[in-house]
């Protein structure tokens, strides 16, 4: 049985643990500073608190990073000055420059590193989400989810490839709803947004409503979606592509970010929290 | 019988310019400095060259403008200079501080000013087109294509209105195109196109195709959609809202420019376009 050390179980780590506890291994998390959320979240997929991370890493010989984008270097360079020489998989929505990045801080400390990039919800049943991997070791880490709900899909390349597969993905899907929010946006501002419901009704039957879905489905998370967008933007400047969607992007979800734990705002809220005031209006 | 002067009969213009006839007016238009392929459409649509634009001026009630969106205003000039004291309309892809700016020019010269915007393709079949129309004059310049197959909306506001339904539905339409093909380059440039597309084929189906035609589609038009993306980031930061989408929707464009009156290329070639090569590899 294999031991992984899961950093850390938010809503995606927590699924992400359960999937590898199907699969036969064992998964520790460390309850260092962490908060009664996670502690519940960590219980209930079943994960083993080891501690303080000295002990995850020393217990483990795979540990799993599943945190929010801007913290992937900080996580690798916390394990890595524990001196972890195991397999360390970067699983976050970053830019393939970022990953191997990270790759080079567990490398310098003895790790083998192993690219990955999630696409899909929380995995709680089979089919609705992909673990990309990518690097050496990445075949023996999709082995440990072959039994489990969260499907291992090995893409070559090295380094860099799963996380490419996952700007990319993502580039379109939360770019392409930022987008749409803020056409909307423009419309409401110039005054104009029902001639614009009108002509998508004549013309684009269904956007409206994919509007209306872009801002109940992302207005609450908005806040975790700034970094992947920025991480985006770095990714296609890196490429040669112009980073402005994406730090567009970016600039949209921050002006959302409002909406963590808040409730589910309607279109028009969404459109105004964009907007903001002009001066004199 | 109204008599309209169009500048100038381009694809669009030529096509609204014949909607115009059907709608019971006179079009005349201006061989000045125009080329044989504008010749051959201004006569297929039934227009009558009036000669210089002087003689085009003086002769028309209504002048419509339907031209790239960088030449608005210097056509708007070009017929102020004239002293036209008719309606003028600007229906072109432009923000709504760019219309306003058309519309002091003319109106300083002593003509009304309409603000327009075309939303379809070139009308030839009832049920396809709209040109929204905005300003004082609005109502009376719908009513010269009530006839025909180019449906006239008059959309409350004033002047800037039009081009803002515009703006917002072309910034979706042509700046999602764009963005769609920047995540099939990056993924493409970083070696993960086919993970890509197998994913997409999954989760996202449809995603792929509609890549496809966006590039078979937009690639031998993109010359003229990178004024109207810099016209749409401009109304976006005039509404507090990210210039970036669009920014980066004119700079794609622009990398595409080359395949006006090129054959269709096909979307591995376009991605090639889009992504310059990198030094050394």
């Amino acid at each position: 049985m294999k031991t992984i050390g899961l950093l850390h179980p938010g809503e995606m780590g927590g699924a992400v643990g359960a999937a590898a506890r199907a699969g036969g291994a064992r998964v520790l998390w460390t309850s260092d500073a962490r908060s009664a959320a996670t502690r519940e979240r960590a219980g209930a997929a079943g994960l083993e608190d080891a501690g303080p991370l000295a002990a995850l890493v020393r217990a483990s010989e795979v540990i799993l990073s599943v945190c929010p984008p801007h913290a992937a270097a900080d996580v690798a360079r916390a394990v890595a000055a524990l001196r972890f020489a195991g397999t360390y998989v970067d699983a976050n929505a970053v830019a393939p420059a970022t990953a191997r990045e990270v790759g080079g801080i567990v490398e310098k400390a003895g790790a083998r590193f192993v690219d990955g990039g999630i696409i899909g919800p929380p995995p709680a049943a089979p089919g609705t989400t992909r673990l990309y991997l990518s690097g050496a070791g990445a075949g023996a880490v999709a082995a440990l989810f072959a039994a489990g709900p969260l499907e291992a899909v090995v893409v070559p390349g090295g380094p860099g490839a799963a996380s490419a597969v996952k700007m990319a993905y993502g580039g379109w899907n939360k770019g392409s709803a930022a987008l749409l929010l803020a056409a909307c946006a423009l419309a409401a501002a110039e005054g104009v947004g029902d001639a614009l419901a009108a002509e998508w009704a004549r013309s684009q039957p269904g956007l409206a409503a994919r509007a209306e879905a872009a801002a109940r489905s992302n207005a609450r998370k908005a806040w975790r979606f700034v970094g992947e967008m920025e991480e985006t933007a770095a990714a296609c400047a890196a490429a040669g592509l112009p980073a402005g969607f994406h730090e567009a992007a970016a600039e949209i979800y921050r002006r959302l970010e409002r909406y963590k734990d808040a409730p589910t705002p309607p279109l028009d809220e969404v459109l105004r929290a964009l907007v903001p005031p002009r001066p004199g209006a």
